[in-house]
């Protein structure tokens, strides 16, 4: 058998780690992922293969899993969060398609049985954090331009705050990005109030886990780190205190009920 | 002590359970949910009392949530996917606003402890089925115009067709609706090519799960019900056949590096 798992190992809490994705590492010899996120899950990866390549190596590590579930060890691909959100599982299937489309030589690639295992993504676990921020209809954008010309990123911003979806902000920030999310915020406060209930979760449901709301005019990149996601809601989001608790979500419009 | 858990059970499939969600279930000893919910669940809800309010009653069941937990029975309220996602857990909170604005009658309600469990939604488990979907930014849009007027939804969808998010549509139709999709579809044709692929994922990670790929010209609402979740690509999503397994995935963009 030749089989490639394609894990996501939720936020980091260990609790949000589903018993699929556990598993699935757990009858995998060879783990291929960044080196922190190995360091949080903890045992489990003990007394397997470890492959560790630095961030930014993204393509390497996709092949590299691809290459050594073609040659018999069952692997897993690993990510913090959900895999399939801004994350490698996408990356496989772009080489596997590459492999297809007769621009890779690595045919033992398509023997592969591939399995995807779903995460709980940053958006989910800071808006559970504060309340529910995702109650009603929202977006992600990431702002890393890397990959993306700005001026797509720039049209979804746009499109975002026209169509008042809550935004979660991906990849806000990096060592050399700074500007973006400063636009991307001046953008938004062209179609909602400078009042707008603001997310800035760092490090969720992780042992240094920091959470504060803001107004979306109080948002500036210098408070935002790459460890971070910062979600906006949309015009009609509440931030609500009761007592030392406070929390932010976004109606669906049962008040009208109530 | 009062405590209420807003629990998110995933997909179906109980391997995608947290373990968070599990022990929130198992310290509770009132569980609040529609019932083909709690059957989903099986033994962890054995011994517990469940309150059962047909769909619809959505706002009934987080007021009876409020209302147990606030009598000292820890209380679990459950839905499926995410609850922080069209879910109950908004509704919680609309409720405690109302209390804190006034306009309800039930102090005791600000002293029960809330904590939300975030749980692996339907777009999740859709895309991992597929592939990778979800791989670049992507938007969710509810279809329901019971709580949301129509004019909203729309713009919403054009929005989405502008920005060229890959969209889920949940709530696509019900026994009541069935001309929101074929609307949605339309719009998103204006933007997008016929050929884009779609998902369409019925009881998705469950016993009775039906997957289907197909062009976004084919979709229409009479082939979805409301167990089924719609996810309609974006203008670079792929969909790839290899041998007997197809795949879907939206690249980042790392081809123009590989």
């Amino acid at each position: 058998m030749s089989k490639l798992f394609v894990v996501g190992t939720g936020p980091g809490d260990l609790q949000l780690l589903a018993p699929k994705a556990a598993s699935a590492i757990q009858v995998s010899s060879d783990l291929v992922a960044y080196g922190l996120y190995l360091d949080l899950l903890g045992q489990i990866c003990e007394g397997k293969t470890h492959h560790d390549l630095p961030l930014g190596e993204e393509i390497g590590r996709a092949r590299l899993a691809l290459d050594l579930a073609a040659s018999g060890k069952t692997t897993a691909l690993i990510s913090s969060g959900d895999i399939g959100i801004y994350a490698m599982a996408t990356l496989v299937f772009e080489l596997l398609d590459q492999q297809l489309s007769g621009k890779e030589q690595h045919p033992e690639w398509l023997d592969v049985e591939i399995e995807v295992v779903p995460g709980i993504s940053a958006m989910q676990a800071g808006a559970s954090r504060v309340g529910a921020l995702l109650g009603h209809d929202f977006c992600t954008i990431s702002l890393s331009n890397l990959l993306t010309p700005w001026e797509t990123i720039e049209k979804r911003i746009q499109s975002a705050g026209q169509g008042d979806f809550v935004v979660s902000f991906y990849n806000p920030v990096s060592r050399k990005r700074d500007w973006q999310l400063n636009t991307a915020r001046d953008i938004l406060l062209e179609y909602r109030p400078t009042s707008t209930p603001v997310l800035i979760g760092r490090q969720l449901t992780r042992e240094d886990e920091e959470i504060t709301i803001i107004t979306l005019d109080q948002l500036d990149a210098k408070d935002v780190d790459m460890f971070t996601l910062v979600s906006v809601g949309n015009s009609e989001s509440r931030h609500i205190v009761n007592g030392s608790k406070e929390w932010v979500y976004t109606p669906r419009g049962y008040s009208k009920k109530l």
